[in-house]
């Protein structure tokens, strides 16, 4: 009688060996026969489970605390309101059309779960500018004549790969080098060094190459005519500075191109969802309690609207809410599983979106998107709008921190947490960025009510011993979201979350 | 009385150094007081004149043998038609909002007289993906096992970056080396290394990231939770395969992120030019004679919509006419001039637009946008669009030839130019590629009547004689186009010739 819920779509050629994953939901044969499921939040995850359970039959409530659906999946635009636990009351004051994605705000090519919806949504995507090589590197108070000023990344790489280059072939050449490899293989080696480092062919210096920058570019006639080619930095110099450790041989999985975003903010993937579940959502919904009797999950909470109490009851409960949370609400989980939400960490993290009433990194730096990357404490990366190219205006995001930085950025007023934000970008765009910003909005998620924290850090201990626990049912709960993948942080870790548990909801359901 | 024609918009900050480079309009003081201009072909190089010149006073008259404007800059959607010589003609039959921009493609950042424009017409712009590592390299009969199948760019990467990097920090760490370097410097560098490639930081060696792919991808749960990790490739197979050299430490300078595109089409940025100096373009006027008579140049041709002809005379003229068909045209020019204009090479070059009725190549392969770098011969790279994510169709470019590949892959009709350009992608993408075929267009530039090549090919002889000759005033005609720049190819050649140019021009009528 069906119920094989686990079965993922599998796909082909995924890299050079055929492989398996996670790219469409799970095929639930058989019906819900109008089995009452209630979904605790209307992120993602609980909008998943509501539209997928729905097509099988399955009679599904969202109840959500907030006023919207999206969970973390938000986007700030004019009228747009946050209070964080203890804070004052921000309204978002961007101009029409402008906008900052506080939460979720890249989608990776290979999160195709993430990408299935916005296909079957028809969400209209564009591109996200994760690599930028004319993006600067601002690193302050390091070793060396690069400190405390703007490089634009390809010049590091250029250098630092060309030089690295040169010294391998070097080596190479004067057969210093007890390698494993034959005089053939050195030979291409030796090829493939000089073309990758724009080494000379005949000695093996790198002397520069265009790619690096030119101090007059290529134009028209005589003047510039071919240009006026720039010096490399020196070797010395570039190691001193550290900047090398920005980039590696290839962006680690979850930051490669092509990277996308939704045409107007990442609340249009969640505005999508709700188009479809809508109807199934119960707003301002607030769970205080989760009990089990018999064959029936017991949800009670408090209706924000009249601050009066609610209690409901179905057949199974898919619990969406944040651990961070949920640890704080009275539940009958048993010890095991109560323990193990207690055992995941969250972890603190800010963003602060500022409207520049001038793109003056696309028009006086030709900074087309990417990050600025700095070593700024509490900075990170300034990461510049892929969106809207050559507009009036731009909302840009002036620092993305995490851990210990994200708590101490968090304790500063809004109006602290801007000047702390321009006061850092001055120093890469002097005389441009301070007074070029006209209206900010910052969030702190780990002073978020409904969320406590950016995302589940599990440990490796946690990993081992809490995370499987809290994978199986409890009783006729179960887990999902985010925080039960290793895509922590991801909305594709959600929505993949979701889709593995909603097809044991399933499973059980069939067998009851 | 003004006439500083040639100095060019200045800008801060570009690499390190500070620099100067043509990044808007030269400013012509002064009036042209009602003199007029004829200016030959209305490309790029010709409108640019018309509009920059008509806002100082002259009267621009643009003399265009098509029936349409924009020169290169053309875009093949639903009904547009080309007639190569010697050929049958195409009338390009893709659906409603699919196209092909055969001629120029991408703007680099970095081409901010391009970029000037689009901002100042409005001209929306989308990124273009000009780098995609998930994007297949498929190598043919090449040595070892790698030949003849799809692998991806990152895979590469990785591995190439990882097992080099790890050669040169063992022979390090041995002290095999005699390098230029402190002992701190080498530690530093070995801190690089490790980064860089993803080594172990305790033996140096290179196992695999998740940066080159996973055999099983990380997901939600435990299955596939962390994912399953893929397995390098060996050194030796792909030394030997040569797919290395696809990639460098950088793009070179004209291949840089972040790339463009308008949005709808290239031919959107000539419709933006023509919206403003249409009003001064005769078309179907083609050029025979070029004479100069005392203070007047008199064009002479043929008005091919009645077969008449026609002479004009003005003060002055800017010919912007590839130099390719220039040559053939009767003129007074010197023989030195004349000499000049017959000394440059211009490309063959070929494209091929195909309508697929479905994106199999994002929807089964996950690559979006990029190119399928191929050493097929006469296909080279396969480049896929970097419009209209996820949507039901999609148009990509089945080949992109130069030289002598694309002088045979001309010779072909349209249908064998399909058939070759599917045979080959059908090798990458067995199944997909033929059958989803649906309509194709192509372009082969040295066979297309006005254009007669791609774009002028200077070899060092010619541009240290003829190119200098020819940025001179030819008595009162001075010509403009990619030619006679270094940007040969690009809009920005023809953009920042035009300004040159007609700075010169305004000179010499300010001084007449």
């Amino acid at each position: 009688m069906g119920g094989t819920g686990l079965v993922m779509g599998t796909m082909k050629a995924w890299g050079m060996d055929m492989s398996s994953r996670a790219v469409s939901p799970p095929m639930l044969s058989g019906s819900g026969n109008g089995k009452t499921v209630l979904i605790l939040g209307a992120g993602l995850a609980g909008m998943t489970a509501a539209y997928e359970l729905g097509k099988v039959g399955y009679q599904c409530t969202i109840l959500e605390a907030r006023d919207f659906a999206g969970g973390r999946c938000q986007t700030a635009r004019a009228g747009f309101r946050l209070t964080e636990l203890g804070g004052e009351e921000q309204q978002c004051r961007f101009d029409e059309s402008y906008y900052i994605n506080h939460g979720p705000w890249r989608i990776p090519f290979n999160h195709q779960s993430t990408l299935h919806y916005t296909r079957e949504f028809g969400v209209p995507l564009e591109t996200f500018v994760n690599d930028n090589d004319a993006a600067y590197l601002y690193f302050e108070d390091v070793d060396g004549p690069l400190a405390n000023k703007p490089v634009r990344q390809f010049e590091i790489k250029a250098d630092l790969r060309g030089q690295v280059n040169e010294l391998l072939a070097k080596s190479i050449h004067a057969s210093q080098l007890d390698l494993p490899l034959t005089g053939d293989d050195k030979k291409k080696l030796l090829d493939y060094l000089v073309n990758e480092g724009y080494l000379s062919a005949s000695d093996f210096s790198y002397q520069g190459t265009g790619g690096r920058g030119y101090k007059v570019n290529p134009g028209a006639g005589t003047e510039p005519g071919p240009g006026e080619a720039s010096d490399p930095l020196a070797l010395k110099d570039l190691l001193a500075s550290g900047m090398g450790h920005v980039y590696r041989s290839v962006h680690s999985f979850t930051q490669q191109a092509t990277m996308f975003q939704p045409v107007g903010g990442m609340d249009r993937i969640a505005r999508a969802f709700e188009q479809r579940v809508g109807n199934r959502i119960r707003y301002g919904m607030e769970v205080g309690r989760i009990r089990q009797h018999g064959d029936q999950v017991i949800i009670s909470g408090k209706q924000l609207a009249d601050n009066g109490d609610f209690e409901l009851a179905a057949d199974y409960c898919l619990c969406t809410i944040p651990l961070s949370v949920l640890r704080h609400i009275d539940t009958d989980f048993s010890p095991t599983f109560s323990d193990a939400i207690g055992q995941v960490a969250y972890e603190p993290t800010c963003k602060i979106g500022l409207q520049m009433k001038r793109r003056f990194w696309e028009e006086d730096h030709f900074i087309y998107g990417g990050h600025i990357r700095t070593n700024l404490k509490g900075i990170g990366n300034i990461s510049l709008p892929s969106d809207q190219w050559q507009s009036a205006k731009g909302v840009l995001l002036g620092y993305y921190n995490f851990g210990a930085n994200a708590a101490e950025v968090s304790a500063k007023s809004l109006e602290e947490r801007t000047r702390f934000a321009l006061e850092a970008g001055e120093k890469i765009f002097p005389g441009a960025y301070q007074s070029s910003c006209e209206s900010s909005f910052s969030v702190a998620w780990h002073r978020v009510k409904y969320n406590l924290g950016g995302w589940a850090e599990w440990n490796d201990q946690a990993r081992a011993t809490a995370y499987p626990t809290l994978l199986n049912a409890e009783g006729r709960v179960l887990l999902a979201g985010e925080h039960l993948s290793y895509l922590t942080g991801w909305m594709a870790g959600a929505i993949e979350s979701s889709w593995q548990q909603m097809a044991k909801l399933h499973a059980m359901a069939q067998q009851a």
